[in-house]
Order: structure tokens, then C-alpha cells, then sequence
């Protein structure tokens, strides 16, 4: 067996089944090793980047091929928001063979000097990071950088040898199985987690009103089912964040809204802050997460899991975030506890949608609009900026996964991550789940970053539904803010004439309204776009609190 | 006066009037400093850096402004093909305030955690890089940086924070001069190079049939005036390389060629590997460059000339390139001397054009083709790749501006370095230059990196006739090197419906040949872009023959 097969065999025991790249000459010999149908090219290494971090956000895991110099910095953005928003993904990386390294002789894509190096930028955005040097240890090399990615759901980068790529190694170590996940044997056996389970449990016994917040750690750590259990036994209000929306259930009558300080309904606010028992699944206070630093909860009444840590007020313990809710659950269970909620739940956590009595499409109503049009078969993705912010006053559909780029905010992400997630989709319905639409939610000026994106998008996956919404400037009309206007409903028929494709313009909510309740166009038989016209100064009431407050901030 | 404004006033000092970028909101008061008509918004940051290159080639300087994290790690491929091509560009990136970097809050754009450091890695793509830390020690620390950037020609990146870029500080600084270019008082006086240059003269003297080759050199440190002087006075045969193609007068008759090993000419060949005595402009013995490494010519008969360094052939010695450039020239001046070459000059550099006799467009007559299409007013850019390589088949017009990303080699580069190239020609147009056409070639798998370029090209400076080269993947028909199919001939109108252009799709040579021979598409009054159909496995002999060599070097 080749050791490039090795590499290929061991990605699809971890279910990655389509990688993304763009080929380069220093790793055909390893393109050659994946079958065709595992594979799917990309228009440029970002989007590669950005392809395996929507899939492994679908999957678990996601890899992608580049070149060395210019191939993997222009994917470096990309591996920097999966490192930042915790997103595991093999970055894999062809360089010239083992002795061809040594020979003193300048090769192109090199900076012109004779380095082969892990360059330091590199490090720092992944969890582990190698150049294989040789056949006989590359297989333990391969494993011990997969087993970091695994353990700290972080990206990993692995440099491939041209001439390793097709040396011959024994089959006999592709038996020694992979961890699947974040591996608790290792980390942090259950019973290591029981007397802190206690504790916590004692927490919630006697508190007044405990609350859920399903934040950042929860999708980073993939323990949204385990969430939901306990807040379904507890019957305790459960909110998310910006970083952790879609990771709960809105339709169940336990949901009381998104908290991210000031810019929260007021009863959201009233109940979060008046809480003395917040169960506060991985806490991110960033500034966009926190209504640009707005949130107002005492730490003191905080109990915060991270992915190998409990924080109890000021108090850290260490703990597998697995484990402790396994058996959190347990103890929740044994006592058979129930959260003694001071009065009954009232939050409203979305107001209800009204039919819009402006002619124009305003974000006030857009948004909103988009809790009637969703559907638990969705897939979702929204950009920094207003469609990220705007989403936030949607209420999904039970089962719905939506996510976004919550912290590192690299505008250009949704398009590419789209491709990922779609191929994702399609294969996860081959498992039995049931993913049918890829709603895009794009500004004009993000999608111009990584427009070529939507090239592969209508090839791949599920049917995409795409809206660009336009002219999303708000606070300054400074010349530097004007984006070159585009044909946008002709994008999808000049990147793949071939295939069938409908868009639409729409400059009313009457239209908007009357095209999101139209049966074809809800059944998305083709990719379908749909251009979106707004008033240029408007924006979500979110991005006006995030932008004053953090403006302030970052000022000094 | 605000300390933006020293930047901006510093930059035009340089002849930097227009400035690259995709804003953010860590510099957004640093572009409200920037006046509207000296700033080109960017689709993206990858595009923002290849611009700024692309300009700073025309200009010898070129900037771009981005914000921290995303944005400079988008753009990192680019300034990294500027460190390895030695162009001199100013990445600026804004970032948070002095004192909320210090606040331990999390700020989007960052990795999640409270680090706002020069990464390594833009350490090793630039020879300077500093953030501004306070308003008093800045115009310093500025001129510092840009000191740093013209004397080594190589990019240098600037971290300015958000309060900063409005600090109020004294103009006293703007009045002191900076250097226009590598400083010769400074490194190296002309006098210190008197015994080298009359070594060298003597060299000259007593060789049998000196030669000047103008690699990379010649371009790197803007010294192609003082070769081509050299030359005409020696009246020596006169080579360019791969990387040096462009930087000497292919009209004259003392032309001979492009030397690349075994890929080049007979006569080439013979005349090159006979010399003894090389006069090399900046050796660049990389893969690209020396035809896979098939260069053979004794090391003791070349007199390579560096920047900072001349070798006689194993001896080194200190030397500014254009003090000694300068004293040589004085010296054989002097001493009246002219090679005496021991047989009429017999090279012939390029074959004569001939109508093509086959019906399909085949890479051995297109790239001969246009040696009478390419005029003197032109930009001609082309892409890493076929384009890149089939263009040393043209011989070019006197006083054509000609570039390409030589050793780097990031296929995408081309579209964004005509934004910046183009724009530049237009400048330079009103200080007596008189670039009219921007001609770029591009096969269609690099147009699809950063196709959204042409939305910008087309709006911007000189009218641009684009080529696009399609199904040039030579070598497997993998499924890896599928490149999608999409609309060409409509993208301009797409990418910029507001602007007149016309679009053409051509399939055999004599319809390319007729169009190239048409005046009206010559004159190119608006944006053109032609699309070439070619044999997937038909490509420039030259890249075969680098391939192969290439291929076996890098396996080891």
C-alpha cells in the first residue's frame, strides 16, 4: 500500500469522504491515490480552506490538498478561522521530495531561499504541525497529527513529501483504530467527573431559577444533543448566543431568545441577568458575542464548561466536557430534579411575524420573515456582517443546522463554506438524516470576495438557495465603501452555464414576501438566487448596538 | 496635522497616489485620510496585494491598507510573492486601539485569544514590520519601515492602530527627504566600487566573446536603463532570461535570445555556453528559470551582479549593483571598448512568424504570433503557467513593459497585478509615459482564482484585452485537473454591466489571426476579452521540457 493511501484510508475511517483542493505538482502523485468521486477541486485554496471547514462543521472532520508556499498561504486565512472558531480540519500540503529539500537548488513556489520549514504563522493557527521525513515513521507521524486534530477539534497541518507520496508502507497500523471524537478514556474517565457533578448538581438544586445558555462550546465541542437533554429535564429556560444560535431547540416552549447584552428583547435580559444559576455552555465573551461587550452577568453565579474545564464561579476544575455531561445528566437524573422556576416561563423570545406595512424590504421585517420560510431540512449559513447579525431575530425550525464565522468574522466564508456543508448534506442524507436546501444568506460586498464559490455550489450537494442582499453599507457614505455594482442575477448562469438556475430581483416586501411563500420556489428544484434591494443606511438593531459599543472599545 | 496623514504624505513622497485595500473597521479613519481619487477598493485582499505589486513594478512602490487577522492573512500570499519577486510594497494593517489591545477582552478578527503580535510568518515575507505602539515615537518608526522597504526592494508591513491613525502630531517630519531609491551614498559610494569596476573592465578586456545576460536582476533593482547601456556601448551579444525576459531591447540587433538551458535555441545555446566571460545581471538559478536546471555554463566565466554583492566567479566582493553598473560604464568609456566577438553577431533570438498552416490554435504559433501584435505602448502581464512560459517564444517591441510572478508562482497573481499595473500606466501617462493597452493572458484554471479582478481591471486606468487560454492542462487527464466550464465571453458585461466591452470567442488560428489583425480591436477603446480554444494536451515546448527536468529534480 502507498503512503498516500494510508493518509486517505485513515481520513475516510474518520468519515471525510470528500476532500477539497486545488492540484498542484508537488501533490498529483497523492490526488492520484483519491478516487474521483472523493474528490472536489476548488476555484482557489481560500475556498478549499473555507469548503473543508463547512464540511467539517456537517462532519465532524474535513481535509483539504494545497501546494506549499503559494497555495497554503492563500489558505491560511482559512485555517485561522477554523482554528479560531474550533473547527477540525487537516490541512495536508505537498512539498518537494525528501532529498530534493537538501539539493541547494531554488525551486518555484519557494520564497527564492532553500527553506522547507513550518513557517511559525502556521503553528500558530493549527493544534499540531508536521513535514514527514521518512516512510517508516510517516505512519505514526500521520496518526499522532490526526489524534491532535481529534483531541482538540482544532486544525492540523501535515506536509507531504512528493516522493513519500507513493512509497510503499504495510497495511497492518490502518488496523489500529482512530478515536472518533474527543476521547474520554483519555482525557477524563466519567467517574474522575462525579464528585464535581455533585457539586454542580447541589448548584442547581438550590438555586432560586437556573438557566441554560447554549453558547460557543456547545457546536465546537458537538455536545448539542446532551445540552438539550438537560435542559429538557430541567424544564429551565434556555437561551443561546450569537455564537451558539441554532444549537437549541426554538420551537420548544423552553427557548426564551439570544443573549448578547443590550441588544437582547428586554425579557430575555430580565431573565439572564436575574438568574443566580447559569449553566453557561462554553462562554465566549468576544465583542461581537457579547453585544460589543454589553453582557451584564455576575461571575459569581456562572458556571462555565469549557471543552477541559468547569469554571464554578471563580473556581476551575478540570473536566472533559463530554464526561461532566454524561454525568451531570446522570445525577439530574437520580434525584430526579426539576428547576424551581420562580414564576412560569414568559419569555417571548421572537416577536411574531407581521405582514410588512413598509413598501421597502427593511431588516427590521427581513429577518423575521425568515422564521416562517425555514425549514428543519435546511442547511443555513450567514456572513459577518448584517446577515449574520439580522439572523439572530429569526426563530428556526426544530433540527435546523445553521452556522456562521462568530468570532474570526472573515467576510467571504459563507459562499465557500456552503460547498463544503452542501457535500456534507448529501452525504450525511446517504446516513439517514435529511438535509434537503442550502440557504446562503450573502451581502453584495462579502460575496464579491469569493464569488467563484458559487461555481461549485450549484454543481454539488443539495440545492442552494441564495440571497444577495445589496447595498448592506451602513455608518459612513465614504468612497471607500462603494461596492462596483454587478449583474447579480446573471452570476449563476456565466460560472456554470450547464447548469439549470433561476434568479430573481426584488426590490418590495410585497414581492419578497410573495416569492418566500411561492411553492416551486420553496421546493428548489435548481439553484435559485435571489437579488435583494435595501435601503443602503439601514442595518439589524444588533449590528447598531455591536458597532456603538464596540467602536467605543476599540478606540481606547 | 493627523498621523494618517504623515503616512498618506510619506507614500505620495514615494510616488504612491493610489493605494490598495479592502476597508475595515480598524481603518476606517485612516481611509477617511486617503483622498477619494487615490484609493482602489479591492474585491479582495489576495487581489488588494497582487494590485499594490503590480503597481509598485510600474511605480517601483505600491501599499495596500487591510484590517488585522483575516484581512492580512488573506493578502499573505500575495506579500509573500512580493518578498520572493522583490517588489516593494507597504501592507498597512489597521489595527484595535493601543490600550484595548491591553483591556484582555476578545475582539472579533483575532484567534480568540488576547494576541496582537507581528506573526512570524509576516516576519519572514517582508525585511521590516512593526506596529505602532505610541503617537510620539510613530512618524519615526514610519520612515524607519519605509527606509527599510526601498533599500532592500522588498515588501514591509506596518500595524497602525485604530486611535492612532487620528492622533494629532507635528509636520517638522515630512520636510526631511527620503531616499527615491537604494541609497548609493549610504551602502556603497561610487568610489568604493573603482577597483572592482576596473577589475571587471580588464575581465572584459582580455575575454574572447563577452556576453550580458539580464536575469532577474535587472528588473528586481531597476537597473535595465544602465544594462541596455552597457550593452549598446559593448556591443555584446545580449540575452534575457525567463525571469529577465522583457528588461532588454528585443528590436536590436545585439539581442540573441532567452537563455533557459536546454529549452531555448540552438544558437542561444551555442553563443551563451561558449562565452567566457558572462556579465550576469542577478543569477537566479531556480527551476522555472534555468529551464528545470539544464543551464550549462562554467561558473568561472560569469560575473554575477546582485544587489548588494558582485562575484567574479568563486569571489565574492561588496557592491551597490547601480554604483557598479555606474563605474563600469564610466571605465569602458574610457577605455573605448567595444567585444571584440569572435564572429558576426549570428544569433537569431526568435523565428520568423509564419501564417499557421493548421486549422486549430496550437501553442508553438500562438505565442510566435504575437511578436507583431504586442506594441511598444503595451503592459502585457502573464500568468504562472503556459502563458508565462509561451511568451518567451515572442519577441517583444522596444520599450514594452512586460512582468510575471517568476520563481513564487501563484497562478491568480496576473488578473490582480493588471488592476495595479494598469492603473500605474495611467499615472505615469501624465508624468510622459505612453502605455495605451493593457494586454493580460491567462488560462482559464488561473483566471478562476481571482476572476472577480476583471470587475475592477475594467473600470480602471488603461483598456485592458485579456486573453483567456482554455483547456490548457497539460499532462494527465486526471479528474483532479477538471476545470469547471463557465460563460468567459459573458463575464465582463457580468462583472461590470455598467461599462461598454466587447467579448470574442475564437477556435482557429485563422480567426485569432484575423481578429488580432483587425484595427478596430486594436485600437481596444473599451475592455476586450478574447477566449482561445486550445488542445487540452497541447503546450509550450519549454514547459515540457521544464516539467520533465522539473519532475525528476523534485522526486529526489
Amino acid at each position: 500500500m502507498l503512503l498516500g493511501e494510508y493518509l486517505i484510508r485513515r481520513l475516510q475511517q474518520l468519515g471525510i469522504t470528500t476532500i477539497f483542493g486545488v492540484p498542484g505538482d508537488f501533490e498529483l502523485p497523492l490526488l492520484d491515490q483519491i478516487p474521483p468521486q472523493q474528490w472536489s477541486g476548488s476555484p482557489n485554496e481560500l475556498i478549499a480552506a473555507y469548503s473543508a471547514d463547512g464540511y467539517a462543521r456537517m462532519k465532524g472532520f474535513g481535509a483539504l490538498v494545497t501546494t506549499f508556499g503559494p497555495g497554503e498561504t492563500s489558505a491560511i486565512c482559512g485555517t485561522a478561522g477554523s482554528y479560531c472558531e474550533s473547527v477540525a480540519v487537516l490541512h495536508i500540503v505537498g512539498y518537494p521530495g525528501v532529498r530534493a529539500q537538501t539539493k541547494g537548488k531554488i525551486l518555484h513556489h519557494t520564497l527564492g531561499d532553500l527553506k522547507y520549514d513550518i513557517t511559525q504563522y502556521t503553528a500558530e493557527v493549527t493544534c499540531a504541525a508536521t513535514i514527514l521525513k521518512n516512510a517508516e515513521e510517516a505512519p505514526d507521524e500521520i496518526d499522532k497529527i490526526i489524534k491532535a486534530m481529534i483531541h482538540h477539534n482544532r486544525p492540523a497541518y501535515l506536509g507531504f513529501p512528493v516522493d513519500l507520496q507513493t512509497t510503499k508502507i504495510s497495511t497492518a497500523q490502518l488496523n489500529v483504530p482512530l478515536p472518533q471524537s474527543l476521547n474520554m478514556k483519555e482525557d477524563n474517565d466519567l467517574n474522575d467527573c462525579k464528585e464535581l457533578a455533585f457539586t454542580i448538581t447541589d448548584k442547581i438544586q438550590n438555586s432560586r431559577a437556573p438557566i441554560i445558555i447554549s453558547d460557543g462550546g456547545a457546536t465546537r465541542n458537538n455536545i448539542e444533543p446532551l445540552i438539550q437533554e438537560l435542559g429538557d429535564m430541567l424544564l429551565c429556560p434556555m437561551f443561546t448566543t450569537f455564537m451558539g444560535k441554532g444549537s437549541v431547540d426554538e420551537q420548544s416552549p423552553l427557548f426564551c431568545g439570544v443573549y448578547g447584552g443590550k441588544g437582547s428583547l428586554p425579557d430575555t435580559i430580565k431573565t439572564v441577568e436575574g438568574s443566580d444559576c447559569v449553566l453557561w455552555v462554553g462562554n465566549f465573551p468576544s465583542d461581537f458575542n457579547t453585544g460589543g461587550f454589553s453582557e451584564n452577568v455576575a461571575p459569581e453565579n456562572i458556571i462555565d464548561f469549557q471543552r477541559f474545564e468547569v469554571k464554578i464561579g471563580h473556581e476551575k476544575h478540570s473536566a472533559n466536557i463530554k464526561a461532566i455531561f454524561m454525568e451531570l445528566i446522570k445525577q439530574i437524573k437520580d434525584r430526579n430534579l426539576t428547576a424551581k422556576y420562580e414564576s412560569n416561563l414568559s419569555c417571548i423570545a421572537y416577536p411574531e411575524y407581521k405582514e410588512s406595512e413598509a413598501e421597502e424590504i427593511t431588516h427590521k421585517w427581513l429577518w423575521q420573515r425568515f422564521s416562517s420560510f425555514l425549514r428543519s431540512s435546511d442547511i443555513l449559513i450567514t456572513e459577518t456582517g448584517c446577515s449574520q447579525a439580522g439572523m439572530m431575530e429569526a426563530r428556526f425550525p426544530s433540527g435546523i443546522k445553521m452556522f456562521t464565522q462568530a468570532i474570526f468574522g472573515s467576510i467571504g466564508f459563507a459562499p465557500g463554506a456552503a460547498v463544503g456543508a452542501s457535500i456534507a448534506g448529501k452525504e450525511l442524507n446517504g446516513q439517514g438524516e435529511k438535509y434537503k436546501r442550502m440557504v446562503l444568506v450573502e451581502g453584495d460586498g462579502s460575496l464579491q470576495l469569493t464569488v467563484q464559490a458559487l461555481s461549485v455550489l450549484q454543481r454539488e450537494g443539495l440545492i442552494p438557495v441564495i440571497y444577495t442582499v445589496e447595498r448592506l453599507i451602513h455608518g459612513l457614505h465614504a468612497p471607500y465603501n462603494k461596492i462596483y455594482s454587478w449583474n447579480y442575477t446573471a452570476l449563476l448562469k456565466v460560472l456554470a452555464p450547464d447548469i439549470e438556475s433561476r434568479s430573481y430581483h426584488v426590490s418590495t416586501a410585497k414581492e419578497l414576501d410573495e416569492l418566500m411563500k411561492d411553492k416551486e420556489f420553496n421546493e428548489a428544484t435548481c439553484p435559485q438566487l435571489v437579488e435583494v434591494m435595501m435601503d443602503e443606511y439601514d442595518c439589524p438593531n444588533s449590528v447598531q448596538i455591536i458597532g456603538e459599543t464596540a467602536a467605543r472599545h476599540n478606540a481606547g
